[in-house]
């Protein structure tokens, strides 16, 4: 006979143990409500472009919400298509340069609802393995066969494709989050290109920061509205809002609305999300300036950190990571940066797919000279032993 | 050799086949971008409370964006979490009886959080055969095996969970989405307690409406606050705004701070939204006579179209749910409404469990007695040939 707890307290006794596991290894992770003015420097958010709080996104978010209300009130196949939802679209897309765009409730339903509309039984999804955790849940929702690929490996995902009779998708996001390095999205569009598979591009951190304007990285590599190339994107970072979107063929996209779950099963988003993220669209299209200028203070936080002996990968678009010896070590690291006034990201497994520590710093385009030499001299000084050339 | 197409433009040639399926079938959906001002009675959408255009709730928007920016700019772990979203939080945990909450950027991705963190490889998840596709979602990406039981038996899930060694978790809707009918909350609840199981409930359309003030269906049941039990909510229908939340025992809250992807891997909720949905939660708390309202207009609704002759299910909330005899009928009376100046919802397969067509009517708190009249007359005057006995 199984055996069950007969008292109902006992339920979730599973959860103390695995707390206990969790502290012990000193991975426990706790929420640090910020208020509306920070003292910190912030160099730990993905507001790239510092539009989050620009007064004309809070101006889109607010006329968005007295004109349609707080909410989308229902799924966006019933009552939570907007006109203004539709304008959003049109104006995604033609900016990235693609056909036609859908608009979803986060970049993270976004890619559930791309990688699972473009995948059947039948279709093999190679995955590069540094891949953001919705593209890797993405893969496990579609009810096809995935393969993982080592990152950034074209070669390896060619091998993969082609051992593959029937449909096949890459999906690779073109900025990896922990590290910020670029994906070869040149090299992985010729092997889709070679296989016959279809390209389906995250550019969450690419949106604003990379190509002409900030166009994002399939722009760059001229990739923008290729008849078998897809892009999903997020309000949530550059943009300064929240929601994702997904860009490719009208053809996708009408595929997308009539069978993506996390599409037509989630209410729509909400008005002043989406009046934001395009009061930060026009902005970018006519300051296309702050994309170059994300880029620039990126390379120079990088520049200054390395020359004072610490690791950090090249950085390919806003992120700058650096190494930590340890996940106590980077913990401390974060810790000591806040007390003197820096707020930085610290990555630590299992978020981090190698199992190595990093502070991550993102490069706003809005950080002034003289904050980008007290963030660099805050690091530095509070560097733990080993972190030189860890 | 395994053959691929050589063209690009090919790539995406399933899409055209899958495309001619629908309309042959007359399944296509396509979005309808709705006026700020729509000249239509809307008894479409889940704005329950009719909430999401009250000034008192924009204002909530609007005064959250000035305050605290458009984005939550980072992970609720990173730079997320604003003491907007810990007040939220606070009271909604307080206003429907539970220990402590968790907020997330919707209610789909509190389904996935949930199911996900609170089920391992060990684990069996019961799931009602009516329950919402986020918690479809969940199981499918959780690592535990998964039981379907037929909907609302109680009898059956004790039977899944009695044969299952090791944790188990029993999870359904306290209102279904389609038809609109309560779950045996009593007596999921019992089998829970004799077989030591967990229970999750997704109290999406409870909440606003059902229990006192609207405090959701786990109050009225006499569960929240139980040791044993979980709820997820939706902040876009009662509350008229976006964003989903968990509630439960503080340390199930901590266990999914610490492991729910879609809470770690996701953007903030946006600051209006959150602000929006403290907003609504004090008008409610302020006015609990709302939620009678919904569940009366949803009586009266019932009654006067089952008294014309239509098949309607009783309604438990403020869901009212009225059979179509085929899906192109149910497409062409919903149609008709629309002409007639009324917005219902149409349900269709894939989106119906069983495969029968209904139109879905919301009892909004706001309809007056003659927007009462003028639905029901139209409903009847445009209902089909064979929809009132089907
Ligand atoms: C690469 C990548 N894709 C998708 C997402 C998810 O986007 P969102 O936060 O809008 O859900 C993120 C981060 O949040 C990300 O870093
Ligand atoms: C029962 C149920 N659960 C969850 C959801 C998802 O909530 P959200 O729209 O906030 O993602 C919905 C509908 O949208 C629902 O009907």
């Amino acid at each position: 006979m199984p055996q069950h707890p007969a008292d109902p307290a006992d339920v979730f006794a599973w959860i103390d143990a695995a707390e206990s596991v969790r502290e012990r290894a000193g991975l426990v992770r706790t929420l640090r409500p910020r208020p509306p003015v920070s003292p910190l420097l912030d160099l730990a958010s993905n507001d790239y472009l510092g539009l989050s709080r620009h007064p004309e996104t809070v101006r889109g978010a607010r006329e968005a919400a007295e004109c349609w209300g707080a909410g989308a009130t229902g799924s966006r196949l019933v009552t939570g298509t907007t006109e203004l939802h539709a304008e959003l679209e049109r104006e995604l897309a033609a900016f990235c340069g693609f056909e036609a765009a859908l608009v979803l409730s986060s970049g993270y339903a976004a890619n559930l609802a791309a990688v699972t509309a473009l995948s059947d039984r039948g279709t093999l999804v190679v995955s590069d393995a540094g891949n953001h955790a919705s593209i890797v849940d993405g893969c496990r929702l579609s009810r096809a066969a995935t393969a993982v690929v080592p990152h950034s490996d074209p070669d390896a995902a060619r091998k993969a494709l082609a051992a593959h009779e029937g449909r096949t998708l890459l999906v690779s996001d073109s900025v990896f989050s922990v590290d910020g390095d670029a994906a070869p999205l040149a090299g992985y569009d010729a092997v889709c290109r070679e296989e016959g598979a279809a390209l389906l591009v995250d550019d969450a951190h690419g949106l604003g920061v990379l190509g002409e304007g900030g166009r994002g990285a399939l722009h760059a590599a001229g990739l923008a509205g290729a008849p078998h190339v897809v892009a999903t994107l997020t309000l949530s970072k550059s943009l300064g809002s929240q929601g994702g979107a997904v860009l490719g063929p009208a053809k996708v996209i009408r595929h997308l609305v009539n069978t993506a779950r996390t599409f037509i099963f989630d209410t729509g988003l909400a008005p002043a999300a989406a009046g934001a993220a395009l009061a930060s669209l026009r902005l970018l299209r006519r300051e296309p300036e702050r994309a170059d200028r994300a880029r620039e203070v990126a390379g120079r936080l990088y520049g200054r950190l390395t020359a004072s002996g610490l690791t950090a990968a090249r950085p390919d678009a806003a992120v700058v990571s650096v190494r930590a010896p340890s996940a106590s070590a980077a913990l401390r690291w974060a810790a000591d940066c806040r007390e003197a006034g820096l707020s930085v990201g610290c990555f630590r497994p299992p978020s981090v797919p190698d199992g190595i520590s990093r502070l991550r710093l993102t490069a706003r385009a809005d950080l002034t000279g003289d904050e980008i030499d007290r963030a660099v001299t805050t690091i530095v000084r509070a560097a733990p032993a080993g972190a030189v050339d860890c």
